[in-house]
């Protein structure tokens, strides 16, 4: 029979999870309150229900025989209700209902990375930032600060930067956590598969630049342009990471390089990741394959950049839809371009990103920005 | 709007064929009278018609944007229809009616190639090899001989080698050919696209094994070991035999080489081919999304070789079927298995194919023989 994979999340990260899980031989049902998720192009069946609907978790449970999730803000019941059947045997969820649990949240994501004595920037958490930093208490911190919200951050949303006392006009309200600014000269991203056997696989450290007035992912390049005992550290520092973690799948690490060669753990993701996208064209098996060889008991696969590479995020600019449908490769650029097929466009939003090819990291970035500005002409300014 | 992409077959080449363009943001509708068709698995719809059904032909041109085909065996007032509906331009047929006219009979293959003064091997059409080949006329024929079939043949059916006047007993009935056997050191075959503005790219040389009882395709390894000038004659020879064609899409050429070195086309198959499916993991851009990406009339795709590879086909060997769902990898073996989720057997039948990847062909075909063998074992000899 068939083996059925739930995911929980119906975004681009469920959708090329559907297309590996397919592609391997699995059915898969997919669990998301969007009314129009761009997996249900590739999915078996989608389940209207948000990552909080008890209700609808009952009926992934009946069809599912793994679950696992393209976004960590799931509801605290379902994660509980989801641990309970995995601990029944009933079904298995991965990496892990414990796993998510603990990063689903930052403050509590931050206490578990300072408990193991991992590197990451001193913080506070607070139930309400309003109440706790004010133009009074700010003197007993030193600016410039980070604030982030403890759920439900995504796409740049839930980071705000305190460079001075007028950026707490533009607190983000709600429980948060304060961490230092960390000071670098680069960030990082590093993606890492744990099998169901406890083997451990890194992918080759990737370079993140964001665009900076809304702290966007805008490009990735691969492989970062790292010494070797630089990209050494990093790989052992997220092999280590992910081994105490102990769940089973693909996890993302976001990291910082400080001008003194440190790196320091930003975030960690419990998912596939849009760091990773690249790795589709550009490592010998993607990160969407290896997270559902992972949760399915297969072995892995190498990790292997074959080839250097550059991703380029396409962002809703908040102008004018393009009317027609974009298409997928342009004339005489190799860039391989992917829409989301989302028909709402929101500022900054995601519609797709595209990933370009070259003997080097920058010869790939040269021929991702021509696509881009191309798209750019193409959608009259759009989307880019 | 979306493009839709119609599909002539629905077998595993149509299952990728769908896969590719899914992956481009195409929607595919796919005409096949077979009951458990593999690219129902990939398909946006399945039309439940033969290659000769005109009927459901017109379903098709009502629904579709584009045609292409996975098969060549196309009822001719169905490329009729075709080349009208295209010729009026209310689709795009895609490598062309008329491409398809000349390649889908053996018989007038070998007259085209003959006329165009291509290498091939001496040939005489019969209406009825019954009457014309007897123990009293085999006496004008140098024997060894080939007997194939005008039409229709696939996997080794089709093709009836002559080695004495015993061999009469089991020649093929029906309209054929009968072509001097080609003495050969290697059968070769050649993957070329050709786009919509005209330009050819070939990919790397393939070495082909057969079953030799059945003749059918067993083993295909990437890259052929060849003199380096011979592998470029395979390329000029596959090029100018595609340019002289004319067609837009991916074409096959099987080859013989000679013990002089000589390069004789075998065959030509208007369409993505077996010896292609390394493509998948090898090569930059698999002969599936190249196939849609010239028939969608987008830019042609690298066809670099990333790493030298082996692919095995899983034959049905006769025997009890394996109840259980196979796994697409195994503990310890590297080999993609892709199972074609056929669930009747028959002797010889294409039930799913394997590919490994390594720094040598032969060290590929050493870890696909190692996966083939575990097969064995795992489907008490089913299949492998």
């Amino acid at each position: 029979v068939q083996q059925t994979i739930g995911i929980i999340g119906g975004g681009q990260l469920g959708r090329y999870l559907c297309r590996s899980a397919r592609a391997l031989g699995f059915r898969t049902i997919v669990m998301t309150a969007e009314p129009e998720p761009p997996a249900a192009s590739d999915a078996d069946r989608i389940l209207p229900g948000a990552a909080d609907d008890l209700e609808m978790t009952e009926t992934l449970l009946r069809e599912a025989d793994i679950v696992t999730f393209e976004i960590e803000a799931v509801g605290p019941a379902v994660l509980e209700r989801l641990a309970a059947a995995d601990a029944a045997g009933t079904v298995s969820v991965r990496p892990g209902a414990g796993v998510l649990a603990i990063l689903r949240n930052k403050a509590s994501q931050k206490r578990w990375v300072a408990a193991q004595g991992l590197p990451t920037a001193p913080f506070r958490v607070f139930d309400d930032a309003h109440a706790a930093l004010t133009p009074a208490t700010l003197a007993g911190f030193d600016l410039p600060l980070v604030q982030k919200a403890q759920v439900g951050g995504y796409d740049g949303r839930g980071v705000h930067i305190l460079r001075s006392a007028a950026d707490l006009e533009r607190l983000l309200p709600g429980p948060c956590l304060v961490e230092d600014f960390v000071e670098h000269v680069a960030e990082l991203a590093i993606l890492v598969a744990r099998g169901g056997d406890g083997e451990v696989r890194c992918y080759d450290p990737v370079a993140l630049r964001f665009e900076p007035d809304h702290h966007i992912l805008d490009q990735v390049l691969a492989p970062a342009v790292l010494a070797p005992a630089l990209a050494d550290r990093c790989r052992s520092l997220a092999c280590a990471t992910v081994q105490a973690l102990g769940g089973v799948g693909v996890f993302a690490l976001e990291l910082f390089l400080t001008p003194a060669d440190e790196i320091i753990i930003n975030e960690i993701s419990p998912r596939v990741h849009n760091a990773g996208h690249l790795s589709l064209e550009a490592c010998r098996t993607s990160q969407f394959e290896q997270h559902i060889r992972a949760v399915a008991g297969l072995a892995l696969g190498s990790t292997e950049l074959e080839r250097p590479a550059a991703m380029r995020n396409l962002l809703w600019r908040g102008v004018v839809a393009p009317a027609q449908r974009l298409p997928p490769t342009l004339p005489g650029n190799s860039a391989r371009i992917h829409w989301y097929d989302k028909t709402e466009g929101r500022p900054w939003r995601k519609m797709g990103h595209l990933t370009a090819l070259g003997d080097s990291a920058a010869a790939a970035a040269a021929e991702a920005e021509r696509a881009c500005q191309a798209i750019l002409t193409l959608t009259n300014g759009a989307c880019g």
